[in-house]
């Protein structure tokens, strides 16, 4: 079940990325665990076809992901070989979903602003189109690692604070609380896989052409009201999705 | 929340599929719906800011995928705007979850093995490392377009013949019944994105650097007797998975 060491010419995906998918997924799979190492450079050239140049390319893409490390004269060290584990679940928050995977995380607001609904919004918050929304714009990370950045919407009539609260708290969750709310369940969640665009490769720090896992999500309060509409785009390399059904 | 039109050079993905992705994306957001067309080559090619020949090959592979047709002296006509919604939950069944988004439904047996189970394999179905396995690669499609691509294992000793029942009735819950087993429930589902490799396009008939969402999924008894391993690849943008949480 492990990928094939296969890259394919022609394909409009550059070969040196093509390299960078499939050592990131061997370095997943464990396939170089006993070493802790990638392989030499001249190994993988002749491993996948190509040349040295083509490697290091790719190793340089995956050095600026964070994922591996050159070391003078030692080789290419894997930085970390683990996906973060995220549940979805009922009760999905962010910085509990991660649990002791991670050290520190953090939510930090990048963006606010109030405006009316659109029709998609407004369908998921059970509010008419035009009704005035609180919009934040969160990037998450754990460890100093971005992980997800999020567009989140909110009744503006319900949690008229939540902007203030949540770059005061760091956290929705608290944010919530402290706007008088002091639980929520996720009531749906769609998944779709995609390419990020320029904007999401500049605030997750990805190398062109990484994939993001887009959720969007409603949470609702215990009586099923809806509050929140979020739209959340993880770094696909980054993380798995537990499904708890 | 519309992607941006930003195309970036020196990426590694040809611009023909960044051009390919971001209209996918307008096409699934219903940007076109008005016409139900893909504006002209020279409306693209402006606002992309590139020439049409590049716009004429990322139209060519959405062609391919059998996403749009191009219609001669009418323009390129939108085949289909929506992702299948695909749920995931307790009660996860391939032809009962499309629902009436797909007129038919088909999984198709491709490889049968016997082998001793993984690791892995073992791990998620509870038995000892090498025991007994029957291995089935599947896949399914819908209305003739595939969906998804699976590799699926079952305990040997309690469902000897899942090989002849998959092929002779094309559905794992009917071989499941055939076999003495009613009912079964999904117990966990871990998912992935990442680039499809070269087995995945083929299966699959994606165009190169596309996207599978990876989902590895336990099925159990009503005991909760694990009784299927599967490890299930998604066209990324051919659905959209819904979480029932």
């Amino acid at each position: 079940m492990n990928a094939k060491k296969v890259v394919e010419r022609q394909t409009g995906v550059a070969l040196w990325r093509q390299i960078a998918d499939l050592i990131r997924l061997s370095i997943s799979n464990g396939d170089y665990d006993q070493t802790g190492m990638i392989p030499p450079e001249i190994v993988l050239a002749s491993q996948f076809g190509v040349n040295r140049h083509t490697v290091r390319s790719a190793l340089a893409a995956l050095a600026e992901e964070g994922l591996v490390q050159a070391i003078q004269g030692r080789g290419t060290l894997i930085q970390r070989k683990e996906r973060l584990s995220f549940p979805i679940s009922r009760r999905t928050r962010f910085a509990e979903g991660l649990g002791d995977q991670a050290r520190e995380t953090e939510a930090k607001l990048l963006a606010q602003a109030a405006l009316p609904a659109a029709v998609e919004v407004a369908a998921g918050l059970g509010i008419a189109p035009g009704t005035n929304c609180i919009m934040l714009d969160l990037i998450r990370s754990a460890d100093g690692r971005p992980v997800s950045c999020s567009t989140n919407f909110f009744p503006a009539d319900r949690f008229p604070h939540m902007a203030e609260q949540v770059e005061r708290l760091g956290s929705i969750t608290k944010a919530f609380a402290a706007e008088g709310l002091p639980d929520y369940v996720r009531v749906s969640t769609e998944l779709v896989a995609r390419h990020a665009d320029a904007d999401e490769l500049a605030l997750l720090r990805l190398s062109p052409g990484a994939i993001v896992i887009e959720a969007t999500a409603i949470n609702a309060d215990p009586d099923g009201v809806p509050v929140q509409f979020a739209r959340t785009r993880f770094a696909a390399d980054r993380v798995k999705l537990k499904i708890e059904t």
